[in-house]
């Protein structure tokens, strides 16, 4: 194991800034629960939880116990695990909990779960009675470091991943290290996915410290975990909150999910995690980025050895024995940062700068044939 | 018919103050052929004009004809008609028509209807995609004075009346008078009792002057309509402006609307228009002000016949051959400005000006009971 810098504060605080609809993002150990943790949140007569089949009998109990020294009533909804059913039937199920409880609009709405939890409760709560308070309690290392943060939320719809939701911010975010212990493997390294894309968008010096602090981090050595984690969120926040909805900027932090949501869609939601198309996705990114001119193949290299070493795969997924690019291009061309038919690529600018560019399809041709397995 | 105040501009504009996001409602003939009036809305390639069977045929393509000056491609879907699908499998129509088109997030929405239309398609272009632009073009006059002003979105849910939805606001209000003269008589009367609505809560001068005009109003004379829709439409922006979430004022607004809805919901929807709700409800409503000590028999008796003049229903319908009342109590449980069970009631405290409040079971029991057929 390569040394790397010591691990001070246990209990972080990430500030994301928007105004009225700030909030802020705790880390550490032992926050789940904790009573203390839920103290500054709305008062209300009421908390639902809403988790999965997978990860509520793991923590719901525990939740829930410190929920209620702040709320008459703590009720629990687990949905059915998986991207398979982030879809409007199992949203309805939280909106059915909610009206068959009588439940008011000061209901404060807890997400106990991984980003797919985090995206229906998030639009449950934007929805029901046109926006009720929520909480996000993520429980893996891609939500505490992704879609816990800047307010996205979503289904998906037959035809598309997230076409359906709100921009819409929690009041509070926890993120509990030790919930990341029972997280497996498979996640855990997609969850390193999105905090590896911080480096190439905007700082390669967390870069060159995941590079030295990976065997702690596949350790879930909770110093390392509490680093990335802060150091994500602080560079998601700085980013978030100059766009909060995505007129510019904030795009970058999409790079890797154009070809990693056409690996997900084509392939069928599901077989692959999302964190493995987008680790796989700026594995061909940075490679369309080489072709362009904007960096260098070392770096190309740097990047796919550090996503190769999380677990995650680099090698893209054939979906189609036809006209393979064709079809990728295809399912790219109905990505939501697509304008009148032109996909927008998020590139690297340089490693540590990102950019967002339209490319000949020719090129992207190319590279997803070079790519492909 | 009795005299009334000269009416003079036939093309008014009020402007609703939110900030960014501020638009304008613009009042007058002929406007909805017209490019004029679509001219500074945000530049796309494609609209999305959402309409309902019964009002496409009518008006679809003269509209659709306008925004051809705008936008290189004008798509129509028309949903099936009527308050009974208001609710996700009609809304999802609406996603399906834009993914399968390849519509990108610049497209606009144009909601050609009734408040139904005006609410699904609010709401779809809240959530598609997380937002896109949409505009309003009310086609009866419930929704020229009240849906289509203040950004409320939402369908039902089968548990209760406008549950998931949004606050967001349209680019642009057209109201067009020609529109109303195809307008079913029934349907003109639930559109004025949302027009007297603000009487009561905000202007005594403006229900004076509706007792003065309503048969100009009932003969449709579109300067009585022009006046009566913009004076609705500045008392609505008045409010929102100061509350655009409800968090307190904004709540006056719903005069008449929570013995409205239970009636609504309780005789299943369709059965009876909204407006009649709401202008029964504003009966119950008046007596209930004044079995509060908050205004006199003289004012209920007005307003009982202003509404009666409408052709409105000012006696309440049975929702239960058992326990009547306790039936209204439990359907006006579940309103959402109800907290923690507690309904709360909006009374006339004098009038012209409104205010919220509990009110004791048994009052309310009495006046239910009186107010019944």
């Amino acid at each position: 194991m390569h040394a790397h810098p010591p691990f001070s504060h246990p209990t972080a605080q990430v500030q994301i800034d928007l105004a009225e609809r700030s909030y802020p993002i705790v880390i550490g150990s032992g926050l789940l629960g904790n009573a203390q943790t839920y103290k500054d949140l709305p008062r209300a007569a009421t908390a639902l939880v809403v988790s999965n089949t997978a990860v509520a009998p793991l923590y719901a109990a525990k939740l829930t116990q410190a929920l209620q020294a702040h709320f008459a009533r703590v009720l629990l909804v687990a949905l059915p695990d998986g991207e398979a059913h982030k879809d409007w039937p199992t949203l309805q199920l939280i909106f059915d909990a909610l009206l068959e409880n009588g439940c008011d609009r000061k209901t404060v709405l807890f997400a106990l779960g991984g980003g797919v939890v985090g995206d229906m409760t998030g639009f449950a709560a934007a929805s029901y009675m046109r926006g009720v308070p929520f909480v996000q309690v993520p429980t893996t290392l891609l939500a505490q470091v992704d879609s816990s943060v800047g307010g996205k939320t979503a289904i998906n719809h037959p035809l598309g991943k997230n076409m359906i939701g709100a921009f819409y911010q929690p009041q509070l975010v926890v993120c509990d290290l030790d919930l990341l212990q029972t997280l497996p493997a498979r996640e855990l390294s997609a969850g390193l996915a999105e905090v590896i894309k911080y480096g190439p968008i905007a700082d390669m010096e967390f870069f060159a410290w995941l590079e030295t602090s990976l065997d702690a981090l596949l350790a879930k050595e909770p110093g390392a975990l509490a680093h990335a984690i802060r150091r994500s969120c602080e560079i998601k926040a700085w980013v978030v909150g100059q766009d909060e909805r995505e007129s510019g900027l904030r795009a970058i932090l999409n790079f890797g999910h154009t070809f990693g949501h056409a690996m997900e869609s084509g392939l069928g939601y599901g077989e692959w995690l999302h964190g493995e198309g987008v680790g796989c996705g700026m594995v061909i990114a940075a490679h369309l980025s080489q072709r362009l001119g904007r960096v260098d193949l070392a770096f190309v290299e740097r990047l796919t050895t550090l996503v190769r070493r999380c677990g995650l795969p680099v090698r893209a997924p054939i979906l189609s024995v036809g006209d393979n690019a064709g079809r990728y291009l295809e399912l790219m061309r109905i990505d939501k940062k697509s304008e009148a038919g032109e996909i927008r690529f998020v590139v690297i600018d340089g490693p540590g700068k990102a950019a967002v560019c339209a490319a000949p399809d020719a090129v992207v041709r190319e590279v997803i044939d070079f790519c492909c397995a």
